[in-house]
């Protein structure tokens, strides 16, 4: 079974981090979820991301606002695809969340999602997991068929709204 | 052998991509590049985006600049993971680049390196091709090795260069 | 009869949209709306787009916030003029819609109005479809009259307001 | 025969507005190029405003930098759709440019191009002027066929730099 | 007596406006007070401009959000001293109005105060008609003392919250 | 005859202050030019500023850049009218310098031009005594007329370059 | 006993600053906190800076707003360490008042903090404190221990809340 | 006597870190200078900092650019105060580094000046060194004075300049 973590700076961060786990969930995805401070329990994200790997851990996600260092403090220590989800928390909209977060000198990279995007964040955990995992690969393509779906009906929705 | 795809939005950004190719083929994935403009080939990035799959590409990079749609659009025709490579080009360094890869809707999401971040594009997709493949995680293991390697050279030769 | 197409990206656009769909039957232009993602719908944009001048649009309106790629991916394929307009969603009060639309690369123009300018969106296509049509042409005149009585029935509403 | 003006704030930003003019000449439009200053010679400006549509004049382009109100002041004098072209000349890559252009109030919009998008302004004006001459129509449909080449050309010298 | 104008490109500005009116009245200056738009009764703002000297007005204070091109209109068409005052509407906490006001090409100088900065658009024009009224000068010092004061009694009341 | 200050908060602003100091000499304005650094010799700021009027200064040009405090800190000490004109230095063209010039509090104002708008803060004096100097008064319209004509023969220039 | 002072340039500030001063307070360190404006009562800025060290205080923190010159200024009167609070009040969240603090020309450093970072620029004046007295390097050592004990407990909560 | 650290995190930043360390040699304040990744060296960044307070550092100065999280590393081990000095490298000048740098989160601050402010700060450090040792305040006050010499010099080099 496929295993991600979703790490967070700060358990006032869960509201953006919930989508991502839901999603992971829907899919299958085995999750372990932390609190895990790049600044307050460096040893902690030290430990935990060394252990990663041991730990079945295939995939991680890693939440934080303002200088959102978890996802680089996280990637040093592991080899792992770090997925990087900036939190909108305190300047001009999440702006400094996201340059902390995706400007990752060369070497180790941090693969960055939109600021806030808790539901992209755990799909990208999927679709990294599904190249593996050949049955994510095609409950992603029926996801991708619900979505569109999802639009046709809004569209129809419109034409009522709008007398078309 | 895992195989990744690099699409570039023009021909001009090859010096920007060319970090993340050579990459991958350092560590033996297979590399197909293409130029293909979500504007100007539309069509082309559709067909090559919904094969991508049944031509064994396991991760794509797209690099594009400015109003840069050409990762969003490849990510809307495959469930493949897709990691976008901001272009510097025009404004802020890039800030368009990056804002415009960055900030996808949710439930189509890219995976945004930092801007110009060849280099890190190209790890990024090794890191996701080593879920499924141990050899590329035992290399990069070995990388991650050779790059503290280097700084620490680097710091031998500062401490010469200080007379410390 | 003038006929204007309008898209939006998500049927939360409705109100940055409805602006535009009121100027553009309060001038007598025929209006088609329609909830089409670039993403979400890739198949749906293309179909729309490429089939639009056949089906007698003349000139379509693209509104869309974050990643705003609609108007580009909708410009990609017809060569009718596209008028983007981008929404306040989620940065840096739509910053990142603005770049994304406005920064077209050379050969695709968008024609971008202001953010959340649905009105002015609306008259720009009016203006468009009034090279063609005189009677529009006619209707823009007594417009601007309009504007301009409004502004100085303000300015002597001021006047009382302040004692002058 | 379709006629487009083309203004410009300043002599210095020919280098900016000659792709515009270049591309309009390119599709037989007629072109009228001016210089005249929203602020230096607003009376001018004023007078070529009011009296364009007399003169024959569709469609307007109006580059300009900085505190760019060329097209605001033009469009007010105007009912013709007025395409503004914000040039790279001080702050932020033009940032200041672009938002005195495109962020107009409600009921005199600007139909704004990217920075420095001297030849997506003209384009934009073809596509305008296309909405009441068929040949243009035709001829666009063309000039998309050929940035399609174009592309498909990088790609074939892209394999060869290559060796794949 | 001294007399100023006060402009603003909508009633809706008023309420960042009206402190700037205050100032001007309890420095005893004759104010007038007009909503005129630069670009929805353009006619207006060149007249008023044009006559402003011959009617006495000695300063004028402009204040418009968004693309806020009034302060620039009006600096076109007379000599006297122009006072931008920029109104947060739309992007940025008014970043757009600030660059739109102060970006002023040579030649046409706006002199621009902070975002949402009435009482300061009030007080530049009373120092700036100080320099032709000597009881002007004599008023500013008493209100730069007046100042003063307040933030010593707020230094007091701190102590006390503080129990310092 | 009429006087104006130019303060420089380091020689190195000279290129951006020189074309202030050109007008003023230009208009037969009387100029005093200093280099004072707010923060480097912060009682000479203190010392000349509160002097300034007693030395028969009537408006003060203040030229800095990044954290620009020299604007206000001499208004602090007088209540002459005060223009600040932020030099293009370190980040973002000057954003920085701009900001810190501009967002004064309520009670100091600093009337701002334009980044690197040295030729504009030396008009503004010029507009600012010539509210107490007709001489001065007469001789800007004459310099607007001389705008305006360099305009036109821009123009004209622009007519043959293009051979229309 | 160590001694720290807390200055704000307007009791508007208080919330932003209060946490600063807890933290001082909980550490024992003694403090003095006054509300002095760099604008409207300059002198006593001077005055206060240029006592502070024979008054025994050993660092100074200075929150300030908008163009924030307070702790430039107040580093110009001082050899004492400054620290910088940019309070978040009026244009991007806090960008104009960050800028205004942190670019401080060579020779006169602040040592800024987050925008409303109250906290950490008590902490980070209590470190400084530390380099001379070892018993608040030893509370240090302790806070930062219950710093990652509360993030510990955090983690607990987020077990039980997501049923892990 | 006393010390100082200064890392950086790529030898490429050394000439932005040098005037930090010539400023600490002329104060003669003993100084430590190393490369150190936060994201290529982890584990050195960990022991180093863990170790600085018993190997006698008593304040660091930490240099990074881009995703500049080496300060936020730095301080997460060690109660020390911990100067940021974010460094110039990719984005608006350096708005990436400065935010990554400066918006910690509560509990471990960083000190941050401006970009590329190497030698402010090495100032910073001296100032905080100083707060414990007298000799170091004595020569900052001298060496106030030999910038408002130097400041004076340049104001008479002016007055010749210009011929005043």
């Amino acid at each position: 079974m496929a295993k991600a973590a979703v790490i967070m700076g700060s358990i006032s961060d869960l509201d953006v981090v919930r989508p991502a786990i839901d999603v992971l969930r829907k899919f299958g995805v085995e999750v372990e979820a932390r609190v895990i401070s790049a600044h307050r329990t460096p040893d902690d994200a030290h430990a935990y991301a060394a252990a990663a790997i041991d730990n079945g851990i295939e995939v991680l996600i890693c939440a934080a606002g303002k200088a959102a260092h978890l996802g680089g403090v996280i990637a040093a220590f592991t080899p792992l695809p770090v997925i990087g989800l900036p939190v909108k928390s305190s300047m001009m909209d999440g702006l400094d969340s996201l340059l902390s977060m995706v400007q990752m000198p060369a070497g180790i990279p941090v693969a960055c999602v939109g600021v806030n995007g808790g539901q992209n964040a755990g799909l990208l955990a999927v679709q990294i997991l599904a190249v593996k995992y050949p049955h994510l690969a095609e409950q992603l393509k029926q996801y991708k068929a619900e979505l569109a779906t999802k639009i046709r009906l809004d569209d129809e929705k419109l034409q009522k709204e709008l007398g078309l």
